[in-house]
């Protein structure tokens, strides 16, 4: 409907998780670390936009590096379930089209993004979960890794401090801080978006997010926008967070005034923490968050990167701002 | 917001999924059981409302009924699997508060419906699933069945009639028939919706569709209107079928109208066949369907009851009308 032309440059925003890790966790070298995984990231995406790949294969490559980094909730880095599991959740939807897939309490893969995006592609279904996603994974040939694979450190002693502390509620915000996502504009004029997710850390009763879920935690129309959200994901799911913003932007409201009352009104009237990313049909971008920090980083289409994990207006933490190397 | 004042009648609306089993399994007492069961549904429903109960409990009430009777895909007569195991999904949804709850893929749970609730209330989440859904109702004293109270006959063969001819996708219209689901206006103006299903007949790689999806299968916002949606799932997650509608109504088009664009042009379009049952907070009602049929009835603010099957403007599948005996 209201694609850019042909020619237009390209765009994506990538997340790392709305929140920041625990001051007490942050260090000088570890945030380095991650801004530099960030970068690694959204550098990742641009490039194969700029290969002429599609948003989707965009989307995928950016949030595979931060599924393959221990630093995010999300692949090797997922968080310990209640049961010392790894189950984790990914989303992938293409605004061209409207096709969509997910995958629910998966384990042993590790890219879900990529066995998300082949429930859209080689499946009659959105969405997939736990043995039986496994199952489709394995008929699709992907490898079933070991839990040693996703076993980290900081993960383990994540959990062994809730366990112990029995902070499951007080230590919440952990849970979500990392999740990643993507969305892309590419050379066609086509969006994507995508989510993944290690869930909850010490969750129980085979809860699910909002990440896996189309409308919540991912969604994308040409028509509009892209949309990928981070957070608290009960509230995320009741406010249908990222087709609420999509659905304003296909009505006419701006790109950042609708992502901007979603999180930051909606949101923080029903005390849903949060951010998300997004991006429009002609490249506009918005990072709003209501957390302390959002871990993102962005290429718009002027080629101008930033990485950024607290508000831009906080000089001391400020946005760090380059243009691309490429 | 926009709450009819406290004096109003109540109202209430159900389905027992879209579509209608295969002429060559519909006999004259089969069709007369199925309205009769309706019109039991919709009666247990409408007594809670007329005793003052909230919306919620008047949609657990109808469900309830529905997910005894062996003739819908819900509870007792959910569909067989591909493994010959029942997985079932259900979910609820408040307008006040926006307050909801959702269990995928439970075995074992006599009324999907309640267990939806208890997550709403009883949890701080609003999606469980699978064995850890079954843990949480354990832990709240549901009886666990066993897979007998949910054989029938009826949907054995049904599962060896698709295994056998491996129709699994020309016979998929079967899959979604039966799912069943409530939306009501209680006399305090507040409204809600409900879901509950037996999933897809021959069901693989834990396949989710719209039922247990917020935003897809269920929403009720007391801004707008509730809607229960029954049909193809991942068309109706893929549009976000029932925030959809009640978007639309907030933004102030008419409940026929919004509900009427959504399925008859927007799912038309896309070839994604089902319908939805809806009731706005003024007591309007619209049930549009875009498959052969829609099982549903309803009592209206006048107290005015209708139980249907194909379209009303067909004389000989005409609806049966009635004002209400209670």
């Amino acid at each position: 409907m209201s694609k850019v032309s042909a020619d237009s440059r390209v765009a994506i925003v990538i997340h790392g998780g709305a929140g920041t890790i625990a001051q007490t966790d942050m260090t000088d070298d570890k945030e380095a670390e991650i801004r530099a995984t960030l970068q690694q990231s959204i550098q990742a995406g641009y490039k194969a936009l700029l290969n002429g790949d599609s948003s989707t294969e965009a989307v995928i490559a950016a949030i595979k590096v931060m599924e393959d980094s221990p630093l995010f909730n999300a692949g090797k880095g997922a968080v310990f379930n209640a049961a010392g599991k790894h189950e984790m959740d990914a989303s992938i939807m293409e605004g061209a089209g409207l096709n969509a897939g997910a995958v629910a309490s998966v384990s042993g893969i590790r890219n879900p993004i990529d066995l998300a995006s082949r429930v859209m592609t080689e499946s009659e279904h959105v969405m997939l979960m736990g043995h039986g996603a496994e199952e489709f994974a394995r008929q699709q040939g992907f490898d079933m890794l070991s839990p040693d694979y996703f076993y980290t450190d900081f993960r383990r002693q994540q959990l062994q401090r809730i366990k112990a502390k029995e902070l499951a509620r007080a230590d919440q915000q952990d849970q979500w801080f990392s999740t990643v996502g993507a969305v892309a504009l590419d050379r066609h004029g086509d969006l994507a978006a995508g989510t993944s997710t290690g869930g909850t850390c010490n969750k129980r009763w085979g809860r699910v997010g909002d990440s896996p879920i189309i409308g919540a935690g991912t969604y994308a129309s040409n028509n509009s926008c892209a949309v990928s959200a981070t957070g608290h994901g009960e509230f995320f799911i009741r406010y249908v967070v990222a087709y609420n913003i999509c659905n304003r932007v296909e009505l006419g409201t701006p790109l950042a005034d609708a992502a901007d009352t979603v999180v930051n009104d909606i949101l923080v009237k029903a005390k849903g923490e949060g951010g998300v990313i997004a991006i429009d049909h002609r490249g506009n971008i918005a990072t709003p968050f209501n957390s302390e920090g959002m871990y993102r980083a962005s290429i718009d289409t002027k080629g101008v990167m930033e990485v950024s994990i607290y508000r831009e207006n906080n000089d001391s933490e400020g946005a760090l701002k380059g243009n691309v190397d490429h």
